[in-house]
């Protein structure tokens, strides 16, 4: 598929002025362009700025507060829950990490539960701000309802992803990013627009059947939670986006299960309303309120060179440790370029003319 | 298979006779008997008193320490290190739990990494102490290694499990309690018995080869992580059990990846020890730190009954909710007694006999 390529800098600024017409303040702009341009620099582009007109969307059918009063709800030493006040979960999501990494800074440990948000961008984003601060730095986030539990045809969760971001000391942190699902459903809308199948064990149909189809989902069908069948352990995969989203909105009192609010704004909200908006959740662990963190990253990089030292399966040159894919599409793209699908790239241009930006 | 049925008292007070044999004190003896049993009554029949010879077998090569000294060697207001002194598992990690718990009734949450220990028997047993307190129970391990991560040939990390258990209202708890592999070591024991193949998926010849014998890890074989190959996520299982890897040794000076003591005693230590014993890590969230706990529980209600409601796959009557199989079977073996395999049985009748203990 054509693509069309943007330095970074370029991408930025654009996504900076874009979300302050919407309304947003300077530096609230500023972290939001910063977490959504991480998923195109890390090679996530489902996350990136090919989203970013769906979040003008989101604002124009006041789902997104621009100005939101981000607050803390209720607090104990090491915990918070904070009220997003419908703001851009790329605007909230910092802020409640924040909060994370102060507490642990006071307490050893802070975990944040958040209610009334809106989509995060990539879960690394947030878990990765702890890194730098020498603490284990835990995202997850619930989102709307694509899959289906083990033993069911219902969309009953998101596909709630978990990252887990610690550090290393000579060798890169280790930065896990996952979707608690068999594929991440930005796999499936690749595969769509390849107009190619997708494997066994991803979605089934509306009556719970295997399916290839990879645009199964506009036709009733649903993502499968990791595992892909009961025989491969698909009610681990569940049981695991189930933890994300009692951490993320039961905890905090955000909507839940099929309750989720869609990230597309032609997609009407639920009926059912049990909570506020969308739900995630933070923790910082200080890694030397358990060990002193040289002895820890000492081993930490004896840990990683193990694992690279792995013996490979035929035909692969190197074990990957969780987050070396991303770091190296990081360096790769943050000096050549980020390439848009040639689509995205009009997007955002008729997004541009709109706003009187350009791009 | 022939089976044996056992009372419950029978077997508890039959096990912790041969723990105050080999040494333990009373109160030890019977808080590692409550945990080695619940894994019988929960239908995890692997983690049993199946294990009782091996752990017996384990203090007879010096690697268990039957009067351990468990103490803490670093605290913040909601963290602790603790070494286990070479302790049995079962013994330990109660103790680090109730660390976590009372940590967590200070500050809100309460986290523990343990050092020096052994098998802690099911992951459920400890993360369910959270659950009468109000409070979100966690636990992992890790364990010798059985697994070889995405691409890999080479066995790096244990089966590693996850334990989350979180309270309801009128509902019972949720209790997801899962090794990070496709399928637990426990159920290929079980094919191999029956001399039965397992699913492609599973496990991984020497060589790195799809296999379906159920005895390959006998022959220089890999469990695979969750997921079962990199189509269908391999790497998202790797990247779990690595992180319970890290949570459990590293955070606490434990061995980690493929230096973790092995259970049986037979099987010579690792040449390399990076850390000490074996690690688990703990956690304990009060759901009042973070909300009222009744509107949790509340919640927790609403969203067990819509998972339940939820449309089933054909062929089956209901949807699951993680924690239901294993209540089911606690409450029938509770009073119908626990089947043991003949061979188990007869097994626990020799050190009935070595000990002077009628079972």
């Amino acid at each position: 598929m054509s693509t069309q390529t943007f330095g970074y800098s370029k991408l930025y600024d654009f996504t900076v002025n874009v979300f302050e017409k919407i309304g947003c303040p300077a530096e609230q702009a500023a972290s939001a362009a910063a977490v959504l341009l991480l998923a195109d620099l890390r090679g996530i582009d489902s996350h990136g700025v090919a989203r970013l007109s769906g979040y003008v969307r989101l604002w124009e059918a006041k789902r997104v507060n621009a100005t939101p009063d981000i607050r803390i709800i209720h607090e104990t030493p090491s915990t918070a829950v904070i009220d997003g006040d419908s703001g851009l979960g790329l605007v909230v999501a910092p802020v409640a990490m924040q909060v994370a990494i102060d507490k642990a800074r006071n307490v050893g440990t802070g975990w944040v539960s958040v209610q009334n948000s809106n989509h995060y961008g990539i879960a690394a984003a947030h878990a990765m701000m702890a890194l730098k601060e020498d603490m284990i730095g835990i995202s997850m986030t619930n989102a709307s309802p694509l899959v289906a539990p083990a033993l069911s045809v219902s969309k009953m969760l998101g596909t709630n992803p978990i990252c887990v971001a610690a550090p290393a000391g000579q060798q890169p942190p280790f930065v896990m990013d996952l979707a608690t699902t068999t594929a991440a459903n930005g796999k499936l809308e690749i595969l769509q627009r390849k107009n190619e199948e997708a494997p066994y064990g991803w979605v089934q149909d509306a009556e719970g059947n295997p399916s290839t189809d990879a645009s199964i989902l506009k036709k009733g069908g649903a993502l499968l939670p990791l595992g892909g069948d009961r025989e491969h352990g698909s009610h681990k995969g569940y049981a695991l986006g189930a933890m994300v989203d009692i951490f993320s909105a039961l905890l905090s009192g955000a909507n839940y299960a099929p309750w989720v609010p869609p990230f597309p704004a032609y997609v009407p909200m639920p009926e059912k309303q049990p909570g506020k908006g969308i739900g995630h959740f933070f923790g910082a662990m200080r890694v030397d309120a358990f060990r002193p963190a040289d002895e820890f990253k000492r081993d930490m990089d004896d840990w990683i060179s193990g694992f690279r030292n792995a013996k490979t399966l035929p035909g692969y040159n190197k074990v990957l440790i969780p987050g070396d894919p991303e770091r190296e599409m990081e360096t790769e793209r943050k000096t050549g370029g980020i390439p848009l699908l040639t689509a995205v790239a009009d997007d955002l241009k008729k997004l541009g003319e709109r706003f009187a930006i350009e791009l």
